[in-house]
């Protein structure tokens, strides 16, 4: 499956362990009211049976919305509830063999901590890129070094897919990640943690629009 | 697919922290020599990159000799390599997600940890059972409470399934596992902690072959 630019204006990640007690769905109908518009499922703690009865709550919140449900990682999850596709970092599944199990129709992203020098094969089936981190992050400890603003121009530049950034994005960052050429940014705790994430995700996709507007 | 009873005789169940710097398919190659009918890769702290190599490198190992290999919980990973099944316990994959996945010809395990009351769905999946832990066991520190030779013995009667035990089994204790009812016993570090695992596999082998012969 292609996805479009617009399809990763905004990308919530979810992180369980900033819910402080809301359901998860909850927080990405919320989320998606205020104008998410693609949501990953991240579960790095839980056994496989919770971790699929968490997808499959997501995917029927979101089957009325048209927002598409990825999963972090785990295939197996992706295909027990019929996700729309999987992300894969570098301590996961190779892309190709992601895209062997779950068919052309699958969307596939991956994560490039820089312009890679021997990822054609990944690049080759990844539906998009994720930029990450652009910055320091807190919600991921194993992230690598910061790809600051001209690694998401270098990215841009070099690989042909949509391009989501992530990692320490906020309000007041979003903007100049978008100049730099992301076609959006993908956000954990700025939204998960806010205390109104339907008006946080709202001002987040504010800052995108307005950044290419101009 | 199905499982014959034999196939069960002698189970090996991989811990990749048993090894002291030996590679994980020595060993399995090792206990295989000495009698090992089915092995099980069982990853709880891997990630998905490693697990799905070290399961290649496996399959690849006992591709010559017959012996299935079974990998714990994840799906993916059985998918990515051709692996011979899975093995589900209760916070994995539910068997009929499983099952669906994986089609008719994959075999699936269960551990069930005394006679279920309502099970009868995962049995109808599933083509053997583990009674599972038979006696306490270090290597697994969220096994439930001890079935005993009595809990074997009731499940061999209630459940019309090739049946293998697990925990706690050594060369001591496995004679009387098996003439309690089970098909067979399943071993995490009686072999994998041994300094010789084939001769250990052969002792294991011949205690089991010694109650069957009674």
């Amino acid at each position: 499956m292609t996805i479009t630019p617009e399809r990763l204006r905004l990308y919530l990640v979810t992180d369980d362990g900033l819910t402080v007690g809301r359901p998860l769905a909850d927080i990405v109908l919320a989320a998606v009211a205020g104008g998410v518009t693609i949501v990953q499922l991240r579960e790095k703690r839980a056994t496989t049976r919770h971790f699929v009865e968490q997808a499959r709550a997501l995917k029927a919140a979101l089957s009325a919305s048209g927002v598409p449900l990825i999963i972090n990682d785990r295939i197996d999850i992706a295909l027990a509830v019929g996700a729309d596709g999987v992300h894969l970092g570098d301590d996961d599944m190779p892309a190709s063999e992601a895209r062997r199990i779950l068919g052309k129709r699958a969307i596939i992203g991956i994560s490039l901590g820089g312009v890679p020098e021997n990822a054609a094969d990944a690049i080759a089936q990844a539906d998009y890129v994720a930029a990450s981190p652009v910055f320091a992050t807190g919600t991921k400890p194993d992230a690598g070094p910061a790809l600051g603003l001209d690694g998401v121009r270098a990215l841009r530049r070099a690989v042909p897919r949509p391009l989501v950034a992530i990692g320490g994005i906020n309000q007041g960052n979003a903007r100049q990640i978008v100049e730099a050429g992301a076609h959006g940014i993908a956000v954990v705790s700025a939204i998960m943690a806010a205390a109104d994430p339907e008006a946080a995700a709202a001002r987040l996709k504010d800052a995108v629009e307005g950044a290419l507007r101009q």
